[in-house]
């Protein structure tokens, strides 16, 4: 047995360690087959049947329509900043979009070059600590869809609940799908990066309704086109045959975790437990504002910078490692994603309150 | 130690066995930090240490000069179809082309949404059996690049040496990197998925000359700029980073066993080997024509079709897999890119004349 390290680092992420495990032996040798894993063709039945289950296994987790593809791409998440209105917004129609931090303002920019585009609220005044509540935006009637952030990272911050509308839907859950229920009915695109709670860098999921696979304008390269993969079950080219392995890897543990409700109420948990050390004193402040807190990524601070430093370099010690905060707003962050382990998250509630007793002057 | 099969698929293709042993325990546990590789952050200075020192591997293993920017991108080999002439050719711009195959054919169809393209030689007529010298066709004097695929996977034709022009010279080299000497100076741009001479499927290299990287017309998006990869070291966001890390384990490996001059010649033994035992019968005919013969990919026939699947199911059974050609030439192919071991061809060529004894009828 390894000896582990609690790992806040907000992605790459901590991954089950079974999951670790597996992959080890795979990697070398898969399914007794005298090939490893990363060099198995992709077109061999034994990987058709790791990307065919890790597929099943995604729509069953998230109870996912049949009326909706789902993709395996390359390019990151950022590369959806582009994607989505290079296929979804023919040129000159609307999109709205809420700026909620980092992630959200570079979607915008990519969306400018194909639309015109409405940002229909703001907390960047306010260090994007807050998501808007319904009542706080208007969405243009003639926009073609509304693109938020479900979970921002940086900030930690997440929508507690989603917009209400009739325009189609689009989410980057990059940072919090599969740790929460949703109802995948009311979204037309949702899409994420697996390093965070999916899997490892190099695959990026895309759920996307059917019908929209018919507005991408003539004359989109033909690997930009949502079309082109959905038709070929993401084999049109060669996929990231690990990282797509390793996403069904964690599907399964996931699964036999109880599936995203079980995960819900730990993740509510694991949260809950350093929302409350937070909320019990002064010393620590967080972030984000209470009605908008994320159960993922804990952004805090402490009474000054330089005892921020020395926190995140005493944790380090003990084995709580990544708890620096975002160079954007500095201060602390724990990212406590789905595979991140209860007993670190106390392990660190107890070090919040150690630190303090001998930090508070 | 593993039962090992020989496995000629053609990409993603056979590694070596040290790499993959390396990755089993990098996986879990990279370098003693308690922190898998696929779960570190690629911030980390672990894991900034490995893109590294990838980098300077292949700009050493490849002597590529200081004014060339190595990028590691996702998408793969198919991506740069398009990326190619959206960055270097502005709208109307002419460029050439030799059609030398599948992959060159989906490149023209590419680059003809951004530019004027000349196709300046086909050999789809006969099968794509040649690659052409360089008095079979002309480069238009306006053209800003002219663009060759330097090996053709599924055909087995390669160029013996590469055109002499003064205009930029743009390679597709997924399926020939590293496998010989080349001069890099003399192109502008190189690409190469990485999965058939470099690693695992997941990670694109494309060797840019600096100058080219101004190219890119305003309001191109920023995941589709070179310049945008190039300035951040290929960390603009989160890069595949067990791709990039098998890479460069790959690299170590070539490095000890001499580097490319070392390899080129292994490279000329193994498919001589093959080319010797199909010379000297009439049983076996090769595909390619004899000056285009690929190093890397060995196409050949057997007297009937059914021979062919007869074949390809027989030396499955002795442990040498992935012999059956690509669908659009039928045949056998033999991929043995750089870490396919000279064993296997040898028992390959074995079965060969066992085979043929049997059943030449």
């Amino acid at each position: 047995m390894v000896d582990r390290v609690y790992n806040f680092s907000p992605g790459p992420a901590t991954l089950p360690y079974e999951v670790l495990q597996q992959a080890s032996k795979d990697v070398v040798n898969f399914k007794e087959t005298g090939i490893g894993l990363i060099e198995i063709s992709h077109r061999s039945k034994e990987f058709m049947a790791v990307a065919d289950e890790t597929e099943s296994l995604l729509r069953e987790l998230m109870e996912i329509p049949d009326n909706y593809k789902v993709l395996f791409l390359q390019g990151g998440a950022s590369s959806q900043f582009f994607m989505i209105p290079m296929n979804l917004l023919s040129h000159g129609k609307k999109a709205t979009y809420l700026n909620t931090g980092t992630w959200a303002k570079k979607a915008i920019k990519e969306a400018k070059l194909f639309g015109d585009i409405d940002v229909a609220f703001s907390s960047e005044e306010a260090s994007f600590n807050k998501v808007p509540t319904q009542d706080e935006y208007t969405v243009d009637s003639a926009s073609e869809f509304l693109y938020l952030v479900s979970n921002n990272t940086i900030y930690g911050t997440q929508f507690p609940e989603f917009p209400v509308t009739e325009k189609l839907l689009v989410s980057d859950m990059s940072s919090d799908i599969l740790s929460r229920k949703i109802d995948v009915s009311k979204f037309g695109l949702i899409f994420a990066g697996a390093q965070k709670n999916m899997g490892p860098a190099g695959v990026t999921v895309v759920i996307i309704r059917e019908d929209l696979l018919d507005r991408t304008p003539e004359n989109t390269p033909t690997m930009l086109t949502y079309k082109t993969h959905a038709d070929k079950g993401s084999m049109f080219n060669t996929p990231p045959c690990f990282a797509i392995y390793a996403v069904g890897e964690v599907l399964k543990w996931l699964k036999k975790l109880g599936g995203v409700a079980a995960m819900e109420e730990i993740n509510k948990e694991k949260a809950g437990l350093l929302y409350d050390c937070i909320d019990g004193t002064d010393f620590y402040r967080g972030h984000a504002e209470k009605n908008s807190r994320s159960l993922m990524n804990i952004t805090f601070n402490l009474p000054t910078p330089e005892l921020e430093v020395q926190f995140v370099a005493e944790a380090a010690t003990i084995g709580l490692n990544g708890l620096k905060g975002h160079r954007s707003i500095g201060g602390c962050r724990a990212s406590i994603y789905n595979a991140f382990p209860r007993e670190g998250v106390i392990k660190l509630v107890d070090f919040m309150k150690e630190f303090e007793t001998k930090n508070k002057g």
